[in-house]
């Protein structure tokens, strides 16, 4: 757990609220997604993802250990949920992906972000 | 508790990824912000708030029970944190406001759409 930042419990004295840009460029890992938490607490975990572009590996799916929100904040994509077929999101879109839906991104734009707010994720098994 | 939708259990089988838009109009209530929650679970809550142009109240304080994340989502806004002073907000920035750390809207854009997640929030009693 770092000593202080986002993830710095609201008590230590050197918290203070720090702006950051969702929006703001990240470097290319060159190979795919790049993720970068947010804000997490004892059930959840909010977390950015740029795409770069990239979309999940054919034959791949997503399966979540908990129910997850997410948000296409910017760009394009078009995710494919297994049993539902393919659904064409644009910036602002959102979807709730309950526990067990298997899922992928079938394509996205090179500028796509995302937010992803994942539950029931046991983070701090000490709160 | 709602009987289906995005507040459904993942394991009801009426439970179906819906995909919404963040961006699209709300109607105004013609005196402040409309919020409408998103996602919740044992101790989160995930809203959006539009604005529709309307500031804190004069001397008002937010003043949250748990730590809090926002992200303008949309527009620009000019927040005061209690003892920081002013921040200027442009679409894609966010933050997180720990517990105890009073903060206002001073000024918000008639387009600002928020970002709310709140923290250390009972919902659910039984889980």
């Amino acid at each position: 757990m770092p000593s202080c930042g986002d993830f710095c419990p609201s008590s230590c004295p050197l918290m203070k609220p720090v702006v950051r840009n969702l929006f703001k460029k990240t470097p290319s890992t060159g190979g795919g997604e790049e993720i970068q938490p947010l804000f997490e607490g004892q059930s959840f975990r909010l977390e950015s993802i740029h795409s770069h572009g990239q979309p999940t590996p054919t034959g791949f799916w997503y399966d979540q250990a908990g129910d997850e929100w997410v948000l296409l904040a910017r760009g394009s994509a078009r995710l494919e949920i297994e049993g539902e077929g393919m659904m064409d999101l644009t910036s602002g879109d959102h979807l709730l992906i309950p526990v067990g839906c298997r899922h992928r991104v079938d394509c996205v734009s090179d500028d796509a972000v995302w937010l992803a707010l994942h539950s029931g994720v046991t983070l701090h098994s000490a709160q």
